[in-house]
């Protein structure tokens, strides 16, 4: 695996189909599997692993975004890659940069609204790193399904000739869905989270009990996550998985999302329900057997 | 030469070093002399034909925008292109766009502040333009100034890996620059809107002559406008190359621009003023021999 810090040499390793998979770093079991299919399906694997500031509102929690270079090194050279991207904040931005995409209607609710700016300075980053990496395929977790919708458009928008694949959440083997923030949880913290899984799991069932209707859904999920004083809800929406706007039924591709915040740590989860041969199906994700390798040492 | 109405085709198409000149149509020797440069510089020459509707305000001209697809084709064969893209509004926008490309700063003055949501249709075309066709090397007229200014910073923030081009203002005989707006002007119009370029000249030998000061060049060019009865000055400003920055003093990279109106019609001018050798040297652009193609029949 090489690893390179400007968009030129990251051009000139890729040959063939070019997968890539954008990352935060601080890696799971989540990007892996992003990584494992980009490396069924490609010929090249490129993975980049940037903080980026632009997605950070004041606040929040850039500097103490949990970083680890050595370790997600070896688990990009591990799981196949052959290209890691890893540019500095200078090499991204030598200047602030004046040049902000937006993506207007899929951003407005849930993560939009809470979280201002976010999802531009998402949408302006990813928008980079496909102009400058020109991918043929990228890959991005369900997890953030709002995000995914976002990009999906973006890219379809702006004529990005790269096919964007959304992969499965992938869940520790309580349920609990992978995300690099897990780290700050506390054992409270930690039991009173899967009250969120739970609920969707639980809004999954009814689905295929037929259950169709929006409010009854989210009801199931929120009142999971009520019942745990350890954590706060602040939305639980059935959403139209391409426009991300609140579903009153489940008439058309949807997810089922969830935002709580434990402590001062924010969780994201969802269900995505597909229409397959007829039937409405949910997509709870896929389950490790062992706990996950963000609290291992490599 | 090839003309064809999606991406995938222009992209199948290209080989080599790939240059490519966007237009609205309605050619003239101006974006011509785009052509010339990139069949000078590259493999492949991509011309794309596209009236983007989204750099059009309310109440501008985009459904009397001059159109004449049989002449363009013509045209942009015989200059060498290899690919003609002219892609409709349905294949380009298949739904209604929900993302836009901004680029703060350099939009703010001059015609960013005249036709609000203007430069954002423009960045959010080209934008589209690059991430589908790719192209290695870009041609711009350097007389939409402050459009170049923001295609290159656009280019850059985004790290799209094409180098931008701009290429000098092309003439009528007696020193207009060409526009396909041109063909609005009627005969009084037409000799009143000498007097842009020609204070546009005056200024430029006041450069030479050792003048600095950016309100002394603008009074140049400025009293040159307010002395056609038949022409309203909008606005003289030398403004910074790259940001488009209003500038007190000519001690950078710049350009000394003009917006007018001739009736209905909005005209713009400038000169491009760069340091060489220690000397600032205007560049007022290059002369027709003969009254411009827009005239004829071709």
């Amino acid at each position: 695996m090489r690893t390179v810090a400007t968009f030129a040499e990251v051009r000139a390793l890729g040959s063939g189909i070019v997968g890539f998979v954008p990352t935060m770093g601080y890696l799971h079991e989540g990007h892996l599997s992003l990584v494992a299919a980009a490396r069924r399906e490609c010929d090249t694997v490129t993975v980049s692993l940037f903080v980026n500031p632009l997605q950070f509102g004041p606040g929040e929690d850039l500097d103490s975004y949990p970083r680890d270079f050595g370790r997600d090194r070896l688990l990009v050279e591990r799981a196949g890659a052959d290209v890691l991207f890893a540019p500095s904040v200078e090499e991204m931005y030598p200047s602030a940069p004046l040049t902000t995409v937006t993506v207007a209607g899929v951003t407005a609710g849930m993560e939009g609204a809470r979280r201002p700016g976010h999802f531009d300075g998402v949408a302006t980053v990813v928008a980079k790193l496909f102009a400058g990496i020109e991918p043929d395929r990228s890959y991005f977790g369900r997890k953030d399904a709002q995000q995914l919708a976002m990009v999906r458009r973006m890219a379809a928008d702006l004529s990005f000739p790269t096919r964007i694949v959304g992969e499965p959440i992938v869940r520790e083997p309580d349920g609990l869905s992978l995300s690099s923030r897990n780290i700050y949880l506390d054992d409270a913290q930690r039991t009173a989270a899967r009250s969120i899984s739970r609920g969707l799991f639980a809004a999954a069932e009814a689905v295929t009990a037929g259950e169709r209707s929006g409010r009854e859904l989210e009801r199931i999920v929120a009142s999971s996550v009520r019942a745990e004083p350890g954590i706060e809800l602040d939305y639980a929406v059935l959403a139209d998985r391409d426009t991300a706007e609140p579903l009153g039924c489940l008439d058309r591709p949807a997810f089922l999302a969830v935002a709580a915040a434990a402590g001062a740590t924010r969780l994201l989860d969802n269900v995505h329900i597909d229409r397959i041969e007829g039937e409405w199906v949910p997509d709870v994700g896929v389950r490790l057997d062992t706990r996950s390798i963000l609290y291992k040492e490599t």
